[in-house]
């Protein structure tokens, strides 16, 4: 499986004017690779890829790359709202040692189905590497149907889905129906950590997480849980994140991420503004969750 | 009124790789100045602002001002994922000549209230220049609520607002609550071509018109009827641009003014990609209502 397993989202470290700090960048991707998760993909959505300016994407890719060092694949996002422009990402990432390309379709005039499947055949075609359908309508805007991830599956170089997860009990209709569309070995994943948890259990191929990006070792313990077919220990540890998943439904990932990394001590940085920190009293919640679940959060229960 | 009347957004002119074509912009806006709109706004969502680098966004304001040329109000967008780069924008645009800049609360990850008003503060600051509140939920996904309209119109340096017109029968409601919301003098205009008479027809400040940064004649002889009292002539001009409205609503008023350029030989270029040109058909049909409505888009009528 190109696309399997758990897929780490790091946050990308910079400066209030985007200037990316990559030793900052590299002793997170450091964590990642110490705790053996599956991918690391840096400029995801967690990773701030629409705030950054070419050469700055380009320079966490090689800071990253520099860390993985081939022991770890890394994946990074390529999205652009230009067509031309996420041709280029594509191919910076390719050549500073990216595996794998997530490619979102960013919008702002509305798109058609016609006009992503466009897009999507450009960087397919000249990117220069493997790409992984990245669907995430919340940040986009475009919800990416069925009809269309069964068309840009089936175009050379379009590897991987990474799809939003649906609730609980639907995952395993949800998987079921986008294997039904994709090809034989295709990679079928599933991003939204509160609810990712049952896709993994009903046969999902990846995790893609944005806690496993700065705490990797329960989303670690939880795919090996599963592929030992340890489905009640599996459900255990996603139970025992609640008040973390809890945090993201009420903040965001990102928001709660970011406090969380400066109330760990692993680096002190802000989101891109407009993004704003989360104010004191929801960073007291963040603290009090990452206190509460420590042991858990540090592979330690 | 700092902002009243016809707010004319003419596309801007590009290659494939995001080049500005000054001289075709010129052209454009040189058909605006003599058909005597109360002001040329470049860079609007018409203008594809998101999709234009810094200098090339620079570029058009420089080419258009050298156009305008101080015979009628120009504007620019000014809006962009960071807060730093809509500053930046800002202060480019004042220094290239705009008298208004249009912002927008673009977003990817979906911003709260406090980091839009953050984000308006930043560069009704230190941006140099008037702004007009761009409200804008179709393109930005963000929705700006009456309270933090309200707020936002209290800042410094901010003098106007562009809102999303409502369907016909609710203008009058609609104009008076924001008129409510906002301070003596403060420019309350509206955009949706296919529903923004009545907005003006109800006592609002501004009509923002894509259709009037191509075709200015109808959309001028609107406003001329509306400022005499001549209800009913305003409304027939209304009603006579319905297979245009049509149009609009049928595959969005870019693609259709990207359309009627080319048909009309104004200029040949298309939208940026990943925006695709209409397909034939669609083409036919734009064509088709052009030579229909003729003498009513050329002021003849």
């Amino acid at each position: 499986m190109i696309a399997g397993g758990l897929i780490a989202f790091p946050i990308t470290p910079m400066d209030a004017s985007g200037r990316v700090d990559g030793e900052a960048l590299q002793r997170l991707v450091r964590r990642l690779v110490e705790a053996e998760v599956d991918a690391v993909c840096v400029l995801g959505s967690t990773g701030s890829y629409p705030f950054l300016a070419r050469d700055e994407r380009r320079r966490a890719i090689e800071a990253a790359a520099a860390e993985t060092s081939g022991r770890v694949p890394l994946w990074a996002g390529v999205g652009a709202l230009r067509t031309d422009a996420a041709v280029l990402h594509a191919q910076d990432a390719a050549a500073a040692g990216a595996a794998m390309g997530l490619l979102a379709p960013m919008s702002y005039t509305p798109l058609t189905d016609e006009e992503v499947e466009t897009h999507f055949a450009a960087v397919a075609r000249d990117g220069g590497l493997p790409l992984c359908i990245y669907d995430n309508p919340a940040s986009t805007h475009f919800a990416i149907s069925d009809a269309l991830v069964e068309r840009l599956s089936r175009m050379t170089n379009v590897v991987a889905l990474k799809s939003p997860s649906p609730p609980g009990p639907e995952a395993k209709d949800r998987v079921q129906a986008l294997r039904s569309r994709t090809p034989e070995g295709f990679s079928v994943g599933f991003s939204g950590d509160a609810t990712a948890a049952e896709t993994m259990i009903a046969g999902g191929d990846a995790w893609y997480s944005v806690l496993g990006g700065l705490f990797p070792a329960p989303l670690v313990a939880f795919r090996r849980a599963v592929a030992t077919g340890d489905l009640e220990g599996a459900r255990r540890l996603d139970r025992a994140l609640t008040p973390m998943w809890d945090l993201f439904r009420a903040f965001s990932g990102l928001r709660v991420i970011y406090a969380a990394a400066d109330l760990t001590g692993l680096c002190q940085v802000d989101p891109p503004r407009p993004i704003l920190p989360l104010a004191p009293a929801a960073q007291a919640k963040v603290a009090a969750v990452i206190e509460e679940l420590g042991p858990v959060l540090n592979g330690a229960a």
